[in-house]
């Protein structure tokens, strides 16, 4: 398969997309940076990435504005999905030309958010795709990323069966070396990702500065992973996407290795950013909700965290 | 009904036990004050209660260690539930006599550690009795009490039924001004307390600053307090307790007349002091479980809350 060709557009640069937008570029492909709070710097003194696989050095080209950067033939979005209000003024220029976008948000609900933003309807799902990324990077000054483990990918068309596009972008990240997995439903990826987020991002949250170490030492608290990922499990057949039992239990399995590990919400909790909590937790809620599926404990790790969150802001809930 | 008469001791002399040992000495009995903390205040000053029903100050025996205060022919405890491992020490000198035990503290487990405390066996719980108090006070300086709203007791034997004693201790209460009901168990005066103290005292602490009138304005929390109060109704059935669902009506019904009312736990949390959290949250916790109920909120509630404790005190949970 001929890896994806043409002008690669990253919306949201921040630790996640200024990670794999340099790495593909670095592979030769032309990305194209769209930068809010690193635009200065970047435009100074380039991109570095400091990587367990290596660190380098690039000098893409960057953008102030999705009107400057113009139309892309695949835009990989990175936002924060906190900041999702802003897709569509962000997409709108980008995607002028009738060019692709690929969300590696966190959580569910972006894909919908996408293909609204970009008009709706059957015509713009069709340009979506979806995926999970499996990274912990860190953005550790202004246009330094800090790669620090993991990095692979699964994707899927939002809306049908894996096609040859699909693959084709899975052959871009590949020739990046990045480990690239299609899947035939991106619901699913999602869901199963949510397995082990919703507890330990929730959980991170609400029981207080507390890793993923901290929650398994917890007599109380480390059965309620175990309970939170089954309703994570029942939330998701609601949504047509069947995850094996099995799946729990790896879950389970593989935490312990990775030690004390700070999840991505904790770590915005503890420096008081917005929380991707709609992402996270309320939208899983409302699916079960809708679907008359029981997630008491999901539900109320979304009370909690939302109003954690909106007070650590200062707004009210 | 004559009024229970004899030799008091209060121990745990707080905001609790000072009102009601205070307003028992005004009337005329013979009240002795256990004190650490207050000790000197009280022993130079006296004791001050500002009161809704009018402010007074009196001057009252008061006692350093329980050897210098000596038997009683009845003690009332007041003492917060995180200090019961000192209950043996603290009631074993004023017991000794063979005097009663009436523990006006919150939650579960407290005429199970004063009996355990006396001895154990049918001769300790025999000379037990438990009760709430609804009661809205504060220690606003060493020796002062702030008594701001409500008063009333409910009380009744740990074992068996009702019996001339109890009512002469409700009525010793009633001569001092102080509204006592008599009831038949003690298990259903505690239950029918928590149904209110779990959610609003839990998630005060959980969801971070909240007092009534937050929790009841937010959309995802107030239908949790509904919830939260049915996982107590079948708690209690598990423990021979039958509380009506109309009851939890009564309840939402209710709060939102308190205002923004900050439960002792929210205070407690607010103002860096251990939690009750065992025996309102822990030990409901703990009798669902033995009985096989389920109750997925007030068990998270629980993890979650014992944790945000032991992380405030710096201890490892």
């Amino acid at each position: 398969m001929e890896p994806f060709s043409g002008r690669i557009g990253i919306v949201g640069a921040g630790a996640l997309g200024a990670f794999y937008g340099a790495r593909l570029a670095r592979a030769g492909h032309d990305v194209h940076f769209l930068m809010r709070r690193d635009y200065d710097a970047v435009r100074t003194n380039g991109l570095t990435v400091k990587s367990i696989e290596g660190d380098f050095h690039l000098r893409p080209p960057v953008y102030r504005t999705a009107e400057e950067m113009g139309p892309c033939d695949l835009t990989i979005v990175g936002l924060k999905t906190t900041d999702n209000a802003a897709l569509p003024s962000l997409l709108r220029p980008v995607t002028a030309g009738g060019g692709l976008v690929l969300t590696l948000q966190n959580g569910l609900g972006n894909e919908e958010a996408i293909a609204a933003a970009l008009g709706g309807g059957a015509d713009a799902e069709e340009r979506v795709l979806g995926g999970t990324a499996f990274l912990c990077s860190n953005r550790i000054a202004p246009g330094v990323v800090n790669h620090m483990d993991q990095g692979w990918v699964r994707l899927a068309e939002f809306r049908g069966p894996a096609r040859e596009r699909t693959h084709a972008i899975a052959a871009m990240f590949t020739s990046a070396g990045i480990q690239c997995e299609v899947r035939e439903s991106v619901a699913s990826i999602r869901w199963h990702k949510l397995v082990w987020n919703v507890p330990f991002n929730g959980l991170g949250v609400a029981a207080g500065r507390a890793n993923t170490a901290d929650i398994l030492a917890d007599d109380e608290l480390a059965p309620l992973v175990r309970d939170l990922m089954g309703e994570v499990v029942a939330a998701a057949e609601s949504d047509a996407v069947r995850i094996e039992p099995s799946f729990i239990d790896l879950m389970i399995e593989v935490t312990p290795k990775m030690g004390g590990y700070r999840t991505s919400m904790q770590i915005d909790y503890e420096e008081g950013r917005p929380l991707e909590v709609e992402s996270i937790l309320g939208e899983p809620v409302r699916r079960a909700r809708k679907a008359g599926v029981p997630v008491p404990r999901m539900q109320m790790l979304y009370a909690l965290v939302r109003r954690l969150d909106a007070l650590r802001r200062g707004a009210k809930p």
